[in-house]
């Protein structure tokens, strides 16, 4: 094991303990014990490495090193410190240890930068203890109302503000100031999927994230007796689903990637063996990294959508709750990204992100890209999320050599 | 209202009021306390019209008009005293009601009959309390090994032979003996399907009961994040689900009645929006009247599931776990059935059952045959069970004319 490897190995262990489960998972969630132990465990590691130190008024913890020639113009990186509930040991805070120890590499390889680097550990961006996501990085970019989540109410009761007051922050009265100072976002995580290991890359630069429509759709038709109903007489509501979800899926193939087309989650009623399902229930997840295209593909199935419904004669109720744009990265930090893996004789790709990220709140105010390391099996959210020791420490390497171009160089 | 619509509307108040529970159904389950006194009060009812009445060893309740010539010989007509949790008016119950007013009227207008003719109130045919079915009639003909239901246990813990001893009975040691003395059955019915209703008929002739097979459908594929996973790397159960059951509509309408095809359970994992379901489990029922047609039609679809789930890159496991062969009514007493209705010129038809009933444990061993009058809207096992008084009517008319047919004629 190399030097690094075994840094990078210690310091994901270290983290992860903090808020260790009873179901091999880490659970640490918004302003929870454990969060305050990793943030203040984190400002320890920081100041111990010589960065200043602070907490903004919502938790963001930074550890800065403050540049010579451009000391207002930040290099940031960084990532979320909160989990998702019995999560793994990577998403989120692998890029905070991966940013944190580019910064204390380049500092010990090149002294001051030029710039200001500065690593972040954000608030939060799951959404798992209370119903808001992006806690973190919308607040850096004065996009909260913190009205919209004052009352929130999480699992056991308790309610975001005196959250937020048993971790040691008042409750903000406003949105927050919006932070001017930023020349430039980058952000490291695992890919959460399998693409890099199904053509064996061991980094990406990510140039863009994919716009998502969530659907909620409902038939109903007619519950009957499965038995005394000839099919003629019939409103079969998962007979009308059935070809629904077989042929979106089959015109997802044909359209071919980026796009993603997913019916997650079912629900039928009376659900039953011998009784025809009076009502159906399931949600429709489609994405694409262009919007016109996304928009196109779902707004032609959903016309498809209202003929089956027709054909089969149940009613169809179609509520499209979710409609996010996707959100292209800077060009500019994308090219430095590509000349430093280049640079590095990284073994690295270019692709997008199918998943939401805190750079997709940064990359619409300051320039921003991502890099990838891989995910076994695709795996995360879950205990056993895991990437190779040798990818992530190829991920640290890229990320060294993009905030050396960044912050080092004029 | 005539005097036998008034006489039939009185007795379905009368039997359905006990056991009425708060749902506006009425809920009488095996050997509980409404169970008792519904048996009870019919015994009654039965003495007071000068009929013999009995209990066999299981409950099933007994009024016999002997006959003159043929006492040993016993017509019987009725049906099951049990019901579904929060049923409706007629399932079961109008069976018994109108075999006894027909029994009762022609007993007035015609006095003795040649063979003798009994009503018969049956113990239980739905397994609504203990996991056993057709408990009633099977006794009749020593089909149950007691010690099958013995420990079976209800919803609140109690064990069926302690039920049983609650409700007055002994618990059998052994299987009941045989009846012998069975010339004909005949038990009416609400159809419980819509076929009357569409086509504008008010009393059917069973000549069938459908065969029936039903499967447990399992698929595993692979849960993955609905953003990250591109179309060609998934294994997705909903979409295999989705095609199975498509197709297997599409050729069930294309295969025709009296063949139906139901799909009525459908469950998925993990079942959340942004995760593709890397687990789905379906249930499929499927009947006709034609046992080698039933066979063909599901081992034809049982061989497409297989191979589109080879197609989709899923597992896929099925469980056939009943198959109940289609059973024909005795064309003898069918012919006798279709006379009388056309003797008394009824607005009839003649059809199959899509549902199970007494009748096909006694068409085994004794010639026996089903009436049907309407269901509204085909609805049943539901306190909106419903029949129009004019039909329940021309039911009892077509049975009082069977009656006569097979127990006053040689």
């Amino acid at each position: 094991m190399t030097d690094l490897q075994q840094e990078i190995d210690q310091e994901i262990t270290w983290l992860s303990s903090i808020g260790l489960d009873d179901k091999q998972g880490t659970t640490r969630l918004l302003y929870d014990n454990h969060w305050v132990a990793a943030q203040n465990g984190l400002k320890e590691k920081f100041e111990q490495e010589g960065l200043e130190t602070s907490f903004d008024a919502v938790g963001n913890l930074s550890g800065k090193l403050v540049g010579s020639n451009y000391p207002n113009e930040v290099v940031l990186t960084g990532s979320h410190v909160d989990t998702v509930v019995n999560g793994g040991a990577l998403d989120g805070q692998f890029g905070i240890i991966a940013s944190f120890i580019a910064i204390k590499h380049l500092k010990e390889k090149y002294g001051q930068p030029l710039r200001s680097l500065e690593v972040i550990a954000m608030a939060e961006e799951e959404g798992s203890r209370f119903p808001f996501a992006f806690w973190g990085s919308k607040n850096i970019f004065g996009l909260v109302d913190p009205e919209e989540v004052k009352d929130s109410v999480d699992s056991e009761g308790i309610v975001f503000a005196q959250a937020m007051e048993d971790a040691g922050f008042d409750f903000p009265e406003k949105k927050q100031p919006v932070r001017d100072d930023i020349h430039a976002f980058v952000e490291i995580h695992i890919e959460q999927g399998n693409v890099l290991e199904n053509t064996g890359k061991q980094v990406a630069v990510v140039d863009s994230i994919v716009g998502q429509k969530r659907y909620d759709i409902t038939l109903k038709g007619q519950a009957n007796h499965a038995g005394t109903t000839p099919m003629s007489y019939r409103k079969d509501t998962v007979y009308a689903m059935s070809k629904m979800i077989s042929e979106g899926i089959d015109d997802a193939k044909k359209e071919g990637d980026p796009l993603v087309l997913t019916f997650g989650h079912v629900a039928v009623k009376p659900n039953t063996v011998n009784v025809v399902p009076g009502e159906a229930f399931f949600t429709m997840d489609c994405r694409h990294t262009d919007g016109g295209a996304l928009d196109k593909f779902t707004s032609n199935l959903v016309k498809r959508f209202k003929e089956i419904a027709k054909e089969c004669d149940v009613e169809i109720e179609i509520d499209n709750w979710m409609d996010e744009e996707p959100v292209p990265m800077s060009k500019e930090i994308v090219s430095v990204l590509q000349e430093a893996c280049a640079e590095a004789n990284l073994n690295y790709t270019t692709m997008h992100s199918g998943a939401g990220h805190d750079s997709q709140i940064f990359a619409q105010h300051v320039p921003t890209a991502m890099l990838f390391v891989p995910s076994i099996n695709g795996v995360s959210h879950n205990p056993d999320e895991s990437t190779k020791l040798e990818d992530l420490t190829e991920g640290v390497k890229a990320l060294i050599a993009s905030l050396y171009k960044l912050a080092y160089q004029e």
